[in-house]
């Protein structure tokens, strides 16, 4: 029990989530789970890329990207743009999980022909950023919707459900929900489970980083993860305001 | 059923795997599943990445690139290297699978202090182009350490398991296995499957592009993957000569 | 006076220093003024850049990164490594302009072969990131120092003075201490001023941007630019601990 | 007589066209001399670049890009857009030269304002890649062009000539023919001609790697070489389906 | 004194400015400072760049680039664009400031909706090349202007003053006007000013690179460049063929 | 006659070479074809790159860079390393072409451990720069090489005879020696000539631009080289100070 810092298998880390945390983007937030703390923006650009502009039916758009910032785990994070210009494939497969999370919990043929941008920037770097990440831009989305309806830009919500993110993992046999970095780096089975509001799955990655896992070790995960979700989608209730 | 050529919603596409398709590599094979075709090649290097050179247990590396030549799809798929050098990350992503999967079938501390380079060369793209990489990659990568062994340089078979990898997914509300592009392009959600040859899962990949997906789907896109799986075991046998 | 908040030409904006702000790197802080937030902090990499390396007196090196977090101001500042790889000349003209001012404060020869990585990450920008960066980093620098001493890694206190920074400028005539992004855009002309603890001038760097500007203006800066200073060396110390 | 497999001083290496190797392209041809093996296509953009665009006279555009696989030769070849950018000055001279090749024998008056993207990608490298890239590439031209008149884009075949090309060396004194990776990379001279079929010249490039070259030897290459080059036509003509 | 080349402390090297150097910009002017030449070059572009179209007032766009060639100085400067494709900080921190100088010399309403491009190129190096860049460039903007209205592409001059620029250093404590290399790479304190015609400041640049400086050295700094600068204007007449 | 400027068909424009024109590197040239100017220089690095240290035969290592200054043509050339990082073709064909010519004059196994980097950098262009620059850097090489051999460090000439290289073309049917711009841009046929100082042919380049070209005007236009080069040898020999 000790080596979770007293947590049960089943337990998370401690999570907040600061909506509003800067004030220039349309929405933010700053989350964190434990020591990991990402901040996640949305900004408003009132275009879309052209392979959107060129489709049949007229809809906006929606990407994200990732960085950790240099200092924010162990060992310094190079920046691009120094000599260094190749993003990791690691940045590559996180902002792609992210911009397809989002995607999925938005009507895009709702939001007008604009583009909506996600930045998740880790400031402080302690296992399971991407979910982190996730849980939290769907946070700023939520707000930044909100300011895109007061503004007037958009008169129907197009937030068709929310999502969010956790990560499980087979470490030493036993099964773990949100592995902080010393369990994660040294976890045999490492999944990602983005589920929506309803419950329904709408992304798993599960890899084993030694050895393999079964379909019943599977099955396992899964029900831990959907247990986590559902205790993040009563945070971003609390976070935005929204009583139940 | 005539949307699939004809084929059952649990058929694969036609597969042929052509061993030492190319002369200079260690390993080659060129796969194809129906019009999919993929160049495998591994190439040995007699040294390792710093990385993997300051770890305190002596052992080798292998990493894989992945890359669709310029006429493969429809659309011309520009070179990196003209004005355009950074990958898309689809590339990237598909090519650290590749990496992970083939990693998992191999004891890198029996490879001894060198690197075995994977290219993934896609001649012609028609859906599938991951799972037929990791696949026709299996067979190459056997070749080249039979090739090692007979030069010497090996004493020990470090392959412990052998790994092959299918897509499956849900188009129309229907599970089928092994899409091609059209019904890739069209799919409600995608997964792909990476197992070892004692049927244990190593990845799981598995994205709803609409809507979600639930447990139930989840559970039989995986027995209709792992029923792939074992046919395209017997053709790997089947392309390394190994009778049964 | 309503143009400034209320705050009259001498006064600075509310000014915050958190020591030990993230947890991985040697010291850190974040620092604000008014709406102005930048993350400042100093890694400790054991060796030392190659034209270091050959100099005849053995030495160590230090260097500065700057860096606007996307959703730092109003518009979205892209990120390097998306495509865009060159990095504005401003902020090449910033990062050096950093590492030169806390280089002064600093002997290197005394903090042996290793490198001292400053990153000052602008969390939200409105106007004075520079200054603000250089003067958090002083106290991000004294930590990591403190940390490397208490490690046993330096046995004598490298640091040989303080240093701090403050902009001052003319807008409309009218010479302002600690300009915000508003006035700072619209200002003729625009003064960065280091200095170290005993008052001596580090770096000037003043620019009309409108018309130009006399002697008797550039003294006028300079008095109140050293009026702000030797507040911020006040705002240092209680940031560390020190009572004077 | 065996440093070159029994071909004699004047005999070229067997030589195979496969037309219509893949699909999605309007032109493509695989084409090899004994084990060099290269993929020509010819794809269609129904743009031209700006420097076309702002021509007084309205014409279409053709340009090549050439690479070889990475495991095409016996030290493997790293990719472009893997923190190795540039690519290699050996690239571009060859992919110039056949661009301009093929472009002698297009009226680019008559191919309307599209391009025509020639891409050569060296699958087996084993000597003489660039001028078999060309004569390869002449086949998938006749193709692609059949194929826009097919479709009624073209109404007037804007071929005008027919281009072949064949390296010819001198190893050890003597003057030989469609050298190999082993003679070419021990030549004293080489030389690269590329011919209409009428035998006019459009391209020689020759080279002393060792000492110099005289006018008579320069004399019999071309001689050698236009003999080559006759045989090329013919084949050709049988990959195209032409009788004479 | 000898180490000065018998120059006293208020005396600049040799000047030499020769206009219309080259043929093909529309002004351009060799200038050297001693054995520093720098090449400065002015062409004109007809249009503006995005963000200068965009501003509600039409006006034209003045920029500035600097390089040194490879073999100007002591040590091989490689070429950007070989695998080295990062401008080092200190080349944007010059062109920056030569674009900024310039740009207060001349009303860009005035210049239609075109672009000045100016060029920099470091023929030889000892000391002192930015502040000669400013002093040249000015000559050969007076003639690109000169000849865009003998074209009657302007009508009215919209060069509104004219700029000159010194270097002034503090070395072995002695305050030195113009130093050449030896100079300047040993002093304590470097001071580049940029003033207009009737000696308004544009641009003070003033770095301790040792210690500190007090407020009377600078001021004593600023009366000696402003001697020389002075003395620029006059040799500017000089090469533009103006009596006074 | 007149659109040549009155010079013959066999008339090479006026030629200057200056020896010794910048004092930083080993050697340097700058030399004139009429308006066409070049500065060709050529440093000495004391240690040879990797592919060369690897050989069995220890030997040095000889390479060359070109480049066009921005404004030496009527269009703005842009700078690597703005944005615009990839090399023109044309500029690696011509370098590569510099490199192999003068590498030809030198036995590279005398130089020592060594790489001497040759920079021909146009200062204005008015056709036949690659040929300009390698009859410039011949000059400067041997200058270089003097000095080595001064100053020790060679006891022996590693030149083993003298290069140096002239266009032709066919200009409107014409066969004409040394085409200036105009001439060039409109000649069918481009054709560059490397010679040694006892007339060996080192390297043709020639191209048809329009049409084809035959082989007795191939001979015509080898003729016309080698009687201009032949010229070019007498005046090396005076920039270089060798009477005869």
């Amino acid at each position: 029990m000790n080596r979770r810092d007293g947590r049960l298998y089943n337990q998370m880390r401690e999570i907040t989530i600061q909506p509003g945390y800067v004030k220039h983007p349309h929405g933010s937030a700053l989350i964190s789970f434990g020591d990991t703390r990402v901040l996640c923006t949305v900004m408003v650009e009132e275009k879309v890329p052209p392979f959107v502009q060129d489709r049949k039916v007229q809809q906006g758009w929606m990407t994200a990207e990732y960085s950790l910032l240099p200092a924010a785990g162990t060992v310094r994070n190079p920046r691009a743009g120094y000599g260094n210009n190749q993003l990791k494939g690691r940045v590559y497969e996180i902002q792609r999980m992210i911009g397809r999370a989002l995607r999925s919990a938005v009507n895009l043929k709702k939001i007008g022909q604009r583009t909506l941008l996600i930045d998740c920037d880790v400031i402080q770097a302690d296992g399971g950023t991407r979910t982190a990440a996730i849980t939290g831009t769907m946070v700023a989305l939520e707000l930044a919707v909100k300011r895109l309806m007061d503004e007037g830009k958009l008169t129907e919500n197009p937030i068709e459900t929310r999502v969010a993110a956790i990560s499980v993992g087979i470490n030493k046999g036993e099964i773990l929900l949100d592995l902080d970095y010393p369990e994660d780096s040294t976890a045999e089975t490492d999944l990602n489970l983005v589920m929506t509001r309803d419950m329904g799955i709408i992304e798993i990655q599960s890899t084993a980083e030694e050895g393999h896992f079964s379909k019943v070790q599977l099955d396992q995960m899964l029900k831990l993860g959907q247990e986590g979700i559902e205790k993040l989608f009563v945070l971003q209730d609390k976070a935005l305001g929204i009583k139940k």
